[in-house]
């Protein structure tokens, strides 16, 4: 098994108050963070101080939710949140999403890769395609199929890295005393072009300190296995529990040897959340007081579908009817089903099951730091992970207690690094160094 | 007459040099500057200081020139450009050119409302229309028609407000008291749609401190000055003396009426390039100086087709012969061969007659701070121009010389202001708040 020292850990940032729909109204929290770079700045800031090696910004180009009683999950702009953070940080990763289905590969090579030079080589960039209704209503388009969509990403993702390697290495001399700005025999047109897409290229930026940004992935399916296999340096993943993320992160693995490349250069960090405090009574309560702040009539329905019986919001705060916990029964299709029932049958009411996290998308660990770091340490040295993505409850003050309390225990375990291992992000993943196509 | 003490000013940033295409070897200056956002940081701040309206980024995609001895001609992303400058200046307006020929209404109605957010209300866009061969084939396209262009500019442009108004002022309540973050009846589709261009909507981003960005316009003909008339606060134009500028700004005001507009909400701007000494022989010396890190053996040939005759680079440290004296003759084609054959006619070597700079696309002033004073007096109470916008010579030292030497004698001719009227670019401007599409 390959290094198990250094753990990859991305901060998911969001719309900057959390994944928690209600995490914008808890008090000390910033109400403004959607639209105040500041809040932003100061949460990036908090994950560097932690040593943590990226930061990640989720993104559809659509508004998807209601916004009534909960924020917007997307940044106002990836890019733009990104490039604020280079400029007032110095060392953590940069990752931002943007879509090979609804945009120029000349615009997204320019400005990730202007990114990457402005933060001395620190840019990810998470190419998705784009399946939702309403993004392609933004751009007057009708979903494409599956598999049209994947044709294009892989052209998208070969002419985005040629033109990244259109201006070689070297090409920039500035020579000032002969007058030489650059070698016009190292800047040369790509002149590529698919079924779907083309350009002539070069893009006339240089290459930053880690050459050209770093490439992730997070689509499903044969399909991104495939994207995630040829390209990627690191992939996003959404498994509930530790068998299948283990054969998940095998069959990431198994691509990328298919296509010739190390199996230990493309990391697969699952997505969790931690609430954190100093006890577990305590950190369940915060997990109660924020659920207080949204609307959980929802989320009843949800979990009485996944147990198989009616539930209804009104008996919110008892503990499920002998008779209904009779019928109860875990739901085979969905593997955060079994322990929903299990907290159900120990005679929890439905708002402490609930905020045990049995239903959100992702694993949600309440408790100590020393229990996220058991739930991190299990799940790594299993081999079911090469490191997480993390989702804060809330992030004003959930970004700090992962970092003041969660990592110092991974690093006295000896599972995450203590300090930079470079200054880029290529080099705090551990990943080969790439410019231009990868052929 | 419209009020004629607040000339309005835009300090061009360009790759970060100045324009003149030796200005990244000079001494003092920062070769490194196209990829070093420190130096576009002092440049705006510089600029900021003098109280200028707004920085302006031109801009096409694609790189247009031989980098051999000369640096690029644009900023390597100028939405990112203005967002580092954004988050390090407080008050200067914050301008940048994108096609409406090679982007998505969605991305760029997206990026700019951010960029307006983000710095509280100084976004402006100079949305222009793209006919560059090169920059199509970055796009996998061809140049199309100038009938196509235009109306998918009208299309591009009325999408992009609609976008901007699609989240309503008032809608983000904020309210966490009763856990309300937004009024959804407020926050709508937009729906719109023509025969290039659609979107749904809505943009998910609340409005800036002036409503929404700044629109300007740059294009020539017909077409231009109709999209001028009908969305332009300001243009940038290229007339080379004061009957063409005032001519050029009449029809521009003509067609703001002939769209129901006050002419007073549309500012031309001309360019111009201040070469500024302690006395006109420096200045010129400046010049010579800067000429004197470039090749101009382009620039002799180029100025003995203008006058109809053949000129030599060999020769270029002496006058004409009496016999080209004798044939040279002013091009009718050209308004700037008249001072070109006036300076040759008065005996300067041909180096010299190049330094007044009678060649280049903007007119050139080379001399005191009074003289550029003079000159911008002079095209600014003859109604030639709203202001200007300023291109210069070489960035690093140049921005200064205008803030420190010129802005002073402005203010003190009660032709510029002393300080900023408000926060936003609207306000500096003296333009009418708007927000959404104006109907």
């Amino acid at each position: 098994m390959e290094n198990r020292t250094n753990m990859q850990i991305a901060m998911q940032l969001g719309a900057g108050y959390g994944i928690d729909s209600g995490a914008w109204r808890m008090p000390g929290g910033d109400p403004t963070a959607y639209t105040n770079m500041d809040s932003y700045v100061k949460l990036a800031q908090t994950a560097e101080r932690g040593k943590i090696q990226m930061l990640f910004m989720a993104d559809t180009p659509a508004l998807g939710v209601d916004l009534t009683n909960r924020p917007p999950q997307s940044p106002m702009d990836p890019m733009l949140a990104l490039t604020v953070i280079a400029r007032e940080t110095e060392r953590i990763g940069l990752v931002a999403t943007l879509s090979t289905t609804f945009n120029d590969p000349y615009n997204v090579a320019r400005q990730f890769k202007a990114l990457d030079v402005i933060s001395h080589g620190r840019a990810g960039w998470n190419a998705v395609t784009t399946s939702n209704q309403a993004a392609a209503a933004n751009f007057g388009s009708q979903v494409a199929s599956r598999t049209e969509r994947y044709e294009r990403a892989h052209e998208f993702i070969q002419l985005v890295q040629a033109l990244w390697g259109s201006w070689e290495e070297g090409a920039m001399t500035l020579d000032v005393e002969n007058g030489i700005y650059a070698n016009m025999n190292k800047i040369k047109p790509i002149n590529l072009g698919g079924k779907y897409l083309s350009s002539h290229g070069p893009l006339p930026i240089p290459p930053s300190e880690q050459g050209q940004p770093v490439i992730f992935q997070a689509g499903g399916g044969q399909e991104g296995l495939e994207l995630a296999g040829l390209y990627a340096s690191g992939v996003y993943a959404s498994p509930y529990d530790i068998p299948s993320a283990k054969a998940y992160r095998e069959v990431v693995r198994q691509s990328a040897v298919n296509f010739g490349r190390n199996p230990d250069e493309v990391k697969v960090l699952p997505g969790f959340i931690p609430s954190i405090a100093s006890t577990e009574h305590e950190a369940l309560e915060r997990r109660k007081h924020l659920d207080g702040y949204t609307d959980l009539t929802g989320k009843v329905s949800y979990l009485g579908a996944m147990l198989g019986v009616p539930l209804s919001f009104d008996d919110i705060d008892r503990p499920l009817s002998p008779e209904l916990r009779k019928y109860a029964n875990a739901n085979p299709q969905d593997p955060r089903s079994p322990r929903a029932l299990e907290l159900v049958m120990r005679g929890m009411t439905i708002r402490d099951v609930l905020a045990h996290g049995v239903i959100n998308y992702h694993p949600i660990i309440a408790g100590t730091p020393e229990q996220v770091a058991d739930f991190m340490e299990e799940w790594y040295v299993s081999g079911a992970c090469d490191g997480f993505a993390i989702q804060p409850d809330a992030s004003f003050d959930g970004v700090s207690a992962f970092v003041d309390q969660v990592i110092p225990i991974l690093q006295k375990r000896g599972l995450f690094h203590k300090d930079y291992e470079g200054t880029t992000l290529r080099e705090h993943m551990g990943v080969s160094y790439q410019y231009g196509l990868r052929l």
